[in-house]
């Protein structure tokens, strides 16, 4: 009995260890809390009275039908019309040469829950209650979520644009990658829209389910060949499905391509001179081309507005467009996304816009166009780009850079101020991998694109200006981090 | 007592756990070997002297001098001739304008000592017994390369580009950065320079001291901001150093800059719209205007071989030109660097030819140029780039892409096979890094020049011989890792 004693001992640290990191894990689980404020869901309700009511006495109008393409880590350079040399994209550079391309359009964030929660709600991730991405429920990745201390889905307070056009009388349809969220109430059925069909989370989670509403109807593993063809018809029937109905649509069509891992129909497949990559964002072009074909045989291409974009810079494959990082960087390579608005009727095309803009303005400009007004309980980040597209001058603005809740650069579309940040240095075989603090730095992105040159001691009233808005920013995230009126 | 010996009990796992790390390490520490095969060592003091024999025969013709400015960690989009925007290199910029510009020239290693290494001696860095960065002597970093099993300092019997041109009867010196190990024997002067001025590692290693030959002449921490004066000076010092002396002279001009930390002269301060690093690389430019005035005034410019390069693409700063990766990495980035070479008397100038070549070409290209036969006791990687300078198509070739001791890639110039191999994915907040293992990629540089998109499936015939020659490097690198015939 006596050496069982010893091992005991022997034992004791180790498992002491474990003990604590148990009890941490297990008391920051138990405490971590899901945003749901009643006081806001209330106003929120009361808001969207406020815009049905208002749509009431606009019935007589032609509303403009609203559609969002919107692709999974699809690269600033992977489009004909943003310069690649090795992907073919005819139907969709048809829409930019016809349209408004914006060339320093950026996502809210550079990963996936974080962008499509701005891009909904017109707010910067940690306002909208998702700087993170959300994992799978109760998988053990979801304890990046639990350790983050961030929510596991949209707060039922946030407004979505879908809640907003349902409200003011749209029929309201999701096709494709919610990634807000995997459980109740937080589903896009109970966020605004009437329609959904497609997955709760990216390509490479598991379960890989795809749902009809709250129902699943294509089990796990659904087949991922087929999928873009799934969801283009499902697309296709949405637009048709108006028939009668002479409500207008609002169709969020949010693809799970180019996201790893990458799959396209046999038919589909070794076309492209870019490989597999290239073939699933070419098929992707011709979903375009049957969805643009659709609208025109309906009627409906000249009174709707397309807007197609991405949700953060390319992962492994796909081009950030010569510039510097990837999907997760706070690099123009993880945040530049290829931007399109296409509306024939209202918006002179054929134009490449230099101004900065974001994924978060799409929900201010579209209620613009439509003469709803913005929630006054809560702050908006994103601006109207009405003025912009409808030829005015826009007055300066700042773009925001952030890595989960952590604001890390700001930019006035010419300089962009980069705090100091862990930049990593690792060989390519992984031998080593040490996070170098570095910076501050101040880019001028006009003479240098790929971010190569600090220039905070050559412009230091320029790198003071931006420094000020970025802790000025920090300091109402820290006291108003949601953003609350 | 007893609660002591409950205290060791408890300790026991922690102390083994120590001990057998640190014998781990001490075994590692004592069984570590340095290279230096006196066979070998006997058969390069032959070669050398048959060198000698056959300059004595040559002496009547006017041979060229050969001057190689090489550069740290500077990018390949960090001149003017490469596509700068923000940094002017006028000087730079006129040498490479009247002499031949190589678009798709790579150092051979993505690090300072192994493509230091390969420079001088024409070999691989692996075969050259250098495939890893050397640290400073007795230093706690230099278990880097105890545990990885590298050499310390470059091996006594590998034979340089300045053991070569001593023998020919040059004049030979070093100005700059060593970098191939800090201790006897393995020292410039022992290496084949007469002279030598510089550190003999990078600029951000302590002791960072500046030695004259074998002595330390100023003492560390040298001033950094005179750095450029002191090495441009010495190396002015070096081309007037021949007076009556008829020999022709090989100088190799191997500066710290830009690498970290970055320095310059008040006067040269604030004055590049790159900031700090382009004042860097702007003050390098005035030095090369300097060394060129220098040659003019003593009628030797016209029959002085020019060849300006970088050892590796950019680190933190520094722009690698559009590319994917930087330093360290086997992307384009962190491997393609700029490369000109300037011979009014022998070579058509204006040129910018796109074909392959790599720092270890240099070491044959001048032996060619001097008729000069080659060692035949082991391997030369390099090829003689005589031909393609005069104008004679190149046969194909393949570039081999090394991190360490690892083959992560090879290119027929065209087509890009990386081996599989962890990539790095990281958010900037610095959250997690997880090296994913991605590939093995094949990439078509013609139209993907940020290796973007695999096409392995689409190119199997390719892909396949592309890794056929890939596992055959391997084969060799196993059986006769150091190259001997």
């Amino acid at each position: 009995m006596r050496w069982l004693r010893r091992l005991g001992l022997i034992l004791t640290l180790p498992v002491l260890l474990i003990a604590v990191l148990a009890l941490y894990v297990g008391v920051k689980w138990a405490l971590h809390s899901q945003d749901d404020d009643p006081v806001r869901i209330a106003s929120k309700a009361s808001y969207l009275r406020m815009v049905a009511q208002g749509a009431v006495s606009q019935s007589g109008t032609e509303r403009p039908n609203v559609l969002i393409l919107f692709y999974d880590d699809l690269g600033y350079g992977d489009f004909g019309f943003t310069g690649s040399r090795a992907i073919k994209t005819p139907n969709i550079d048809a829409l930019a040469a016809a349209g408004t391309v914006l060339t320093n359009f950026h996502s809210a964030s550079p990963v996936c829950s974080p962008a499509r929660a701005a891009l909904l709600t017109g707010r910067l991730p940690l306002r909208a209650g998702m700087p993170q991405v959300v994992y799978p429920s109760g998988q053990a990745i979801q304890l990046i979520n639990i350790l983050g201390e961030t929510n596991t889905r949209l707060p039922l307070e946030e407004i979505t644009l879908a809640d907003v056009l349902k409200a003011d009388g749209y029929r309201t349809g999701m096709v494709g990658k919610w990634h807000l969220g995997d459980a109740a109430p937080s589903l896009p059925n109970r966020m605004g829209f009437d329609s959904f069909f497609g997955a709760l989370h990216s390509n490479d989670m598991h379960p890989f389910a795809l749902w009809r509403n709250d129902r699943i109807e294509v089990a796990d593993p659904a087949d991922q060949d087929s999928l873009d063809r799934r969801y283009t018809d499902e697309a296709l029937r949405f637009l048709a499905a108006g028939g009668a109905d002479k409500r207008p649509f609002f169709l969020y069509f949010a693809h799970n391509f180019p996201h790893e891992p990458l799959h396209a129909a046999p038919a589909d497949r070794g076309k492209s001179a870019a490989g597999l990559y290239g073939d699933v964002v070419e098929r992707l072009d011709r979903g375009v081309g049957e969805i643009v074909a659709a609208l025109k045989a309906g009627g409906q291409f000249d009174n709707t507005i397309i807007i197609l974009t991405s949700d953060n810079g390319p992962w492994f494959e796909g081009s950030p467009g010569m510039a510097r990082g990837r999907k997760g960087q706070t690099f123009e390579g993880g945040m530049r996304v290829p931007f399109l608005v296409h509306w024939p009727k209202s918006l002179v095309g054929g134009r490449s816009l230099p101004d900065q803009a974001m994924g978060n303005d799409l929900f201010p400009t579209l209620l613009d166009w439509l003469a709803i007004p913005l929630p006054v309980d809560r702050k908006i980040d994103g601006q109207s780009l009405r003025p912009l597209l409808a030829g005015e001058p826009q007055p300066p603005r700042i773009t925001y850079y952030y890595s989960g809740k952590q604001l890390m650069a700001v930019s006035d579309g010419r300089y962009k101020y980069h705090d100091r940040q862990p930049i990593l240095y690792t060989l390519s075989n992984g031998t080593w991998a040490l996070p170098f603090p570095k910076g501050p730095w101040l880019f001028d992105l006009s003479i240098d694109p790929d971010e190569s040159y600090d220039i905070a001691m050559l412009r230091p009233a320029d790198a003071a200006r931006l420094k000020a808005a970025l802790d000025a920013r920090r300091v109402e995230d820290r006291d108003n981090p949601r953003g609350w009126r």
